[in-house]
């Protein structure tokens, strides 16, 4: 689960200590994206939370951090809508590695509270859906007052003298152990295989290297708005043999029925294959992102359908050049 | 933009009011979607708001209300999750009718706030999300008090004395007027021509007329986690000349790349071609959850591609039929 | 290599002598067409030789013969266009069985011809394209004397007291041997795998029963000369999962470029994939021509896709029946 | 209908006359074959007869003349079998340019003949069977007597002194003509519009030059004998946008069921389209063979679909190459 640091040339057009990096992530402290932060952070990096998913990103444009971690995709909630439109608004980011997170809360109190006195429980409304079954049945009549984040609740708990209009937080373990809470449970959670991918953005510049275990995440407005136009797009990676690992449909925002598609592919912007769907979309598609090739946190090898592999690409177009008699 | 009254033969399970129809909707009332109930419902129905979608569908399946009437699609921030997944959860539902309803924010306090005055704003985070454009040019340095609906900080402004914790209220524009609250704006939309999609559902049972101009909601699971699952699954509709005017992956949940599809298909399942992708789909896919047709508020009529109406099907059994000797 | 004998209900409008049956076939006698007529045939039945396919043909249409046998396939030469086309032309029939047919030929001349003094060989052009090589080898100079089948050449040397203008016959070993020819070779044959497929046609009629090896054999116009119009005819066939074992373009015969496509596809028209592929070729297509299921010769057993089975399709349609009310 | 001179350089390893060419051609004289190769030779040039259409193909590899014009498809017939097949054995051949003939026969006899007194008619086995239907309605009783070209049978009349073994001689108009045959009918022709199509092929080598209407004719071996291995491989071209002018299954020749495909495709190997498709075939299929870009003789007009144009791919490669950093 652990991604590589990242090697990073120093930017100059940032300011910064000796020797670290900077790193906006999705906070406050304690959240499961401050989780995410630290499998790619070291000591000598600074990390500056933000108030929401644009914020995070808007560090990065203007410079204030060389990367921002921030959630894409959560197993129980699907896609983070804020994550995936704002990599492509006001300015594309690149996407330089992914974390994965498994999710569990502690349900965290004042000490002194006990399980039966809790009636009123604050968290965010993601967090809320996902312990939605573990509530009904341990704490049926209880009550969602919602939070700006998954550690906001506890922080609010830990830091108010005065009665905070709830009597506990969802909220991740370690943040409820950091605001000295009392942790009631410490496994609420209706899926125990929950986990939530994070990703680390850059500006736009050199790609990881390829490691035969890769990712490239792309935003596809759809050819136009008639029959077959997504069958169209999806050709253009079939023909190549790249499989998709995520396909999420987002509106373009200025009509219903008017769709853009954030894509997961097997593969490196480096593999030949890859090459040849991007120049593919580029021709058929009214618009396509780039959003960076990074190494898949699962590791999962992608093995080439015959005739897909690199050597098979320079093989064809030499081939062809004979043909051309350029060779 | 006004769906026709559905024409419902009362349920006997439900106990109601002589003449009325019960109506569960997303509360509280002076939401958008209290906008939408009132567009299927007349004087002598009853309307229930309901604390959460899933809420709104519980009353459905124990009987209490005929209807529940929920947003499913929203023009900007894209497919409402929590009934995407809720329609299929614990007891299949039928989509009757859908609504669309325009969507533009007022901006209301206290009588004698001053725009200049506001500094924290409460609202649900996705109006805040569709109005961020709007409050960073004329209230910079405002800030995002997340609310449980839209409707929610306007509620609590008009009726509690203290401080409710934030100055203004980012809400429909009759919901400011009913609470008698000053509007400092009555046009605050990012987009203007944002609009969310409103479904009415009930129980599993007759599928309203066929009209010409339709709508087949499915929730389908890929027939694998393989590549080219997804092609094969789209293949079922431009086979038989079915376009879609709706696709948005939802996550299965059991693990990260596990996906079902929630597809909104043009025509109805009185639609020969419409029955042989059911047939097809039924086949290839492990799940497949037929979610209702309907007429399509936008009135906009299907037209058959040559060789899928009706008659070109029942003109091929018949000529299959005379081939096996069947007459 | 044998085919069943076919259970034929005795046909009314054919006089023919108590228990047999009547054949036309490609003759004259001695050809590779008569070893597949009998394969058969039985000692009661009476057998036609007929100067070309479309007479054979002309024979079952007229009432003349149940059944007419003609080659198809060449393994070498590839699809006979005279059968390929005249199964449709003037009336419609239907393959009843089809048999395989090894080829190798004879080089038999008068007795007392030698190898070297051979300069001049008779034969029907098919079988000199399939001899070629051998020829090249043993008999360098020998020229090609066209004859109207592979056994017209035996015969005549055979009959013919004066100068037939050659010197010897590539013919079928039991043709030399029946008109007392001397065998100068008895393999003479460029590819010694080389095989003929015939058929058994009639009248249209019951399909042989579906053994689960099993054929059909249609000859389908495209529904247009546009781009795609083979991918969409042939994506009526996978999208059921139903696989070609031949596919051949023949022209329509008005001009240039426009084709029909004459297919075997693997299965029997009582599968209920196979009736679908039909229904969705009717629909599509301009002009369809089914022209019967019957066992495969090389009994080759069908393996459904999974979700094709007739258990799939008969479970469709009951789910869709079902969410129409009507079951 | 005219096809350009070729330009060519002359070939130094052909030794010719000063200025012209040398061109084999499927003879004899008279011949549709003849009026095809005086589409493009000159009065400088030298024509020589071929006894069949390997013969023909075999000079140009010998080096014993430039080109070689032979028939490659007939508007009823089909393709013709021997070129498509012996283009790619014993070293491939390219096509450089290719002529329409219009296709009417004479039935030409000996002065004297009367139309009545016709009982036996010589010509090439395909002449007969555009023919067969003005026979039948005007020689009912007519029999076919083969021959080696549609030549052959009005040279066979005019130079023998005794008894040809046949009344009258179905020939093209010119070659009745040139052998001083009485003409009793000039217009023998089941289809009026039947044409067939003339290639005139040489050694590999240079193209001759885009002109916007040409084709690209290719042999193709599928990727392998599964099923949907034909769509796999015409996927290459619509994925494309090239269009198939031709397609046509050929047997690899070892065993039934396996296929090689014979296609026409619209466009030229320097088309940035037609070059991509190239290198796709030569990924996937396991033997791919060029043979040549050449004008369409019907001067129709490529237009490439969206996306597809040379500048299309020309300005996709410069995009993924500025992702690269290459640029």
């Amino acid at each position: 689960m652990e991604a590589a640091r990242p090697e990073v040339a120093h930017n100059n057009s940032t300011e910064r200590q000796e020797g670290g990096l900077r790193f906006s992530f999705l906070g406050p402290r304690g959240t499961f994206c401050h989780a995410a932060v630290l499998q790619v952070a070291n000591d000598m990096d600074q990390l500056i939370p933000a108030i929401d998913v644009p914020s995070a990103l808007r560090m990065v444009r203007n410079g204030d951090v060389d990367y921002a971690v921030v959630p894409i995709e959560n197993s129980v909630e699907g896609g983070v809508n804020a994550t995936l439109d704002s990599l492509t608004y006001h300015g594309r980011l690149e996407i330089k590695a992914e974390m994965l997170v498994p999710i569990t809360f502690a349900l965290a109190a004042r000490p002194g509270t006990q399980l039966k006195d809790v009636k009123r429980i604050a968290t965010h409304p993601h967090a809320w859906a996902q312990c939605r079954g573990w509530i009904a049945e341990h704490l049926n009549d209880a009550i969602h007052i919602p939070a700006t984040s998954t550690a906001a609740g506890a922080q609010i708990l830990a830091s108010t003298a005065d009665n905070p209009g709830f009597d506990a937080a969802l909220c991740p373990v370690p943040s409820a152990i950091e605001y000295g809470l009392t942790v009631l449970s410490d496994a609420v959670a209706d899926n125990p295989n929950a986990v939530t991918r994070f990703i680390m953005c850059s500006l736009p510049g050199p790609q990881p290297e390829r490691t035969g275990a890769d990712k490239t995440t792309l935003m596809v407005q759809l050819p136009s708005d008639e029959a077959g136009a997504l069958l169209t797009m999806l050709e253009q990676f079939s023909v190549r043999g790249v499989n998709l690992s995520r396909i999420e449909s987002r509106p373009i925002g200025d009509a219903l029925g008017r769709y853009a598609f954030s894509i997961d592919a097997e593969g490196h912007v480096e593999d030949e294959r890859m090459q040849a769907v991007l120049v593919g979309l580029h021709r058929v598609c009214p618009h396509v992102d780039f959003l960076g090739s990074y190494p898949a946190a699962n590791g999962k090898r992608v093995r080439p359908r015959p005739g897909t592999s690199d050597a098979d690409f320079v093989a064809g177009r030499a081939w062809v050049r004979h043909l051309l008699g350029k060779s």
